[in-house]
């Protein structure tokens, strides 16, 4: 079942490597709280029968290490070309629930967390790393092995958020220089530095943060400083129906889509029918179980899609699919991620028709890497890489720090806990009911 | 845009072969006719510039040529590896509008002809040999290419067809040794042969031929000669709903499934809704647009893929992927075909999970390929090819010998046409209105 060519050493899977490590993240806010100073991602490395390497990168918090350990121990032997019996592997860990938790997940802001999503999020670095020792073996990139790239590079949109100019007192952390936003002359600010250190040329603000009222005022002044430009506005499901229906028809007049205003497909159904604004969404569908009904009631117009918890860069492109078919756009969600995974994201991003929407990323807020080299966007965009794999390098030394900084930790940060980071500040701070606004 | 690696002469497409070719095929009848004596298809040869060759296949009529002829001039310089490029090279194909006639296909009876789905159908041979040439250039079988097997061999159905003994006198063909199946005895008859020969265990049944009382009473022989096995009656779309229901339920304790008793998604819907027995088709969802339709109102419970209309083998992988989210099941239709597409159809459904029900294939009926080595089906069942490409040789001798046979007709076989072919033993014979009983 497992083997392409049984003597296939170049494809054999000969060791797995996993690398928990704490990235440092600025003090950005949303709705939950605030970023953590350091947060946890999973380095992975597979490493063939003959010693190339592939990289893939995923959540690092301890449930997902509790997965990914086992799963390792299962690939060895298998070969990376074996894309399809991830799957089946995935199928067969056995997922401690106790660990699952919450309506939302807290980190992520990407919906109600499942024991399938927690698996998928963990297949999703193993089939990354597989697909860039795969094309390395072949000496095609990894948009190649997805049938090929039909763009040159992929547009990203300004990744806007509200955030302070350090964290609390005391707290270690690593210093930003982007100061603080959390009015909208500082979202205009910090859009300006966005487009003249990347060239971004589309705009989304994470809101949620403040009463709503104080989010349009940013976004209409977004809309005056940069006229014509695509905007979005994204409170992860802060909203009640009403008021979402209330910004949605403020702000009708310059919004690109509108994402996940209130949560849950019920919810956004009965907004997108007030409303001709598109809605967008990274929370009430995340799952291929959740397509139908969200799907059948035209409750969102734009999938946000995620590779990590959508099972990898095929399960993405099998997302694309779904979407064409039933005239739902399809887009790209991103949470704090390092270079692998903005390459991956390139790489199925550019292989995708009728990608209609710039993609978000978290990455230009990353000061740190484990790569060789930064990824760079110029004029918003990252071309892709025609070099094999995901022609992206790793650097060890830089993944030693960073998971020394993990070893160090006394545990508080090995599992991201937005709400938790904002109780430093305001120990009174709870997570907020939904809809908060 | 289109190279992978700009110096990859291994897949960088060199030479482009067309050879339409006339096939031999028994006169198996369906409800618009009889099938000719000679069916017509394309043989597609993509030779790479270090002159490996992969092979496809597809429908031969002069419509499909007229494509494949500008298709394959600009396919050339471009790579293998290039296969979401087909899909825009496609889209620029002319087709001229004139030769798209008819409710229903005549030929292959699957469903309302399209610019959009003729072009699909000449994309999937160049596809297919793309793959072939790419796993061979590679050294990786297509499955692996597909993302791998998730098993080791496919399940085919034995393909049950009233037929005549042979075809009218004074028609060149080629005699058969099958004998006639007028009746249910006959068809009884035919499936015992199909199981001697190949071990199949499960039993499709080409219906709309005769009045619904005697395809019935087919089924019902079958049920009685082979209790438990999987069997499926298809009277191309030849009933009314009223019909239909009623068949359903002489029949619903037998039946797999029921394929395109009626025509068009709102009268199955309303069989649908009328009965338990579940519905295949491969005549109302033919095309992702006609999907959304044909799922939100529980028309069909078996989408019966073909990757020629469905636009090669990864097309097929993502239809299974719309349907697996839909949980409609997916199985695989089949018309006259080869080897070629036998290996291709094997390929993919090897890679498909969740695939529950045994695929149909013509092959059977064919006694001639194109192919140095027939494929075997034992029990029933296909083993995939772990050689690199599909697995399949071609035999330029056999290749030349149906060439010539295409060159020697005087055009009246070169476009399919079972409802000129029935009427050269009935004069009076007229495509018959739907629905037919």
């Amino acid at each position: 079942m497992t083997a392409a060519h049984p003597t296939a050493a170049h494809l054999t899977v000969a060791e797995v490597r996993l690398t928990p490590i704490l990235v440092a993240d600025p003090p950005l806010l949303n709705t939950q709280g605030v970023h953590q100073p350091y947060t946890p991602r999973l380095i992975v490395e597979v490493v063939t029968a003959d010693g190339t390497t592939g990289v893939g990168e995923t959540y690092g918090d301890t449930k997902y290490l509790e997965l990914a350990r086992p799963f390792a121990e299962r690939l060895k032997g298998r070969q990376v070309s074996d894309l399809n019996g991830l799957f089946t592997l995935a199928d067969d860990l056995a997922v401690d629930r106790s660990r699952i938790s919450g309506q939302v997940d807290v980190g992520g802001l990407r919906g109600v967390q499942t024991a399938d999503k927690l698996r998928l999020s963990v297949v999703s670095a193993f089939e990354v790393a597989c697909l860039d020792a795969l094309g390395k073996a072949l000496g095609l990139p990894v948009h190649a092995l997805l049938g090929g790239k039909v763009r040159d590079s992929v547009e990203y949109s300004a990744y806007l958020f509200y955030k302070w100019a350090a964290h609390p007192d005391g707290v270690p952390s690593e210093p930003d220089d982007w100061g603080a936003a959390l009015d909208p002359a500082g979202i205009v600010a910090q859009a300006r530095r966005f487009t003249e250190r990347h060239g971004f040329t589309s705009f989304k603000l994470k809101g949620g943060v403040f009463p709503p009222e104080q989010e349009i005022a940013a976004v209409r002044a977004l809309a005056a400083a940069f006229p014509g430009h695509p905007l979005r506005l994204d409170p992860n499901g802060a909203w009640s129906v009403a008021t979402s229906l209330v910004v949605a028809k403020e702000l009708g007049d310059v919004l690109e889509y509108l994402e996940d205003p209130a949560l849950g497909t019920p919810a956004m159904a009965e907004v997108a029918a007030g409303t001709d604004v598109p809605l967008a969404t990274n929370m009430c569908v995340t799952t291929f179980a959740e397509i139908p009904e969200a799907f059948t009631r035209g409750a969102v117009q734009v999938v946000l899609s995620d590779h990590h918890y959508w099972g990898g860069l095929r399960n993405t492109r099998q997302l694309a699919a779904v979407c064409a078919t039933f005239g739902v756009d399809v887009s790209m969600h991103s949470n704090t991620h390092l270079g692998i995974s903005l390459a991956a994201m390139t790489h199925v991003a550019a292989t995708v028709p009728g990608l209609h929407h710039a993609c978000d990323s978290h990455y230009p807020w990353q000061s740190e890497d484990v790569l060789t080299e930064r990824i760079a966007f110029e004029g918003g965009r990252v071309t892709v890489s025609d070099a094999p794999g995901l022609g992206v390098e790793l650097d060890r030394e830089r993944l030693d720090r960073l998971h020394r900084r993990w070893l160090d930790d006394d545990g508080t940060l090995r599992d991201r806990d937005d709400t938790a980071a904002m109780r430093v500040a305001d120990p009174d701070w709870v997570t907020p009911a939904v809809p908060r606004w």
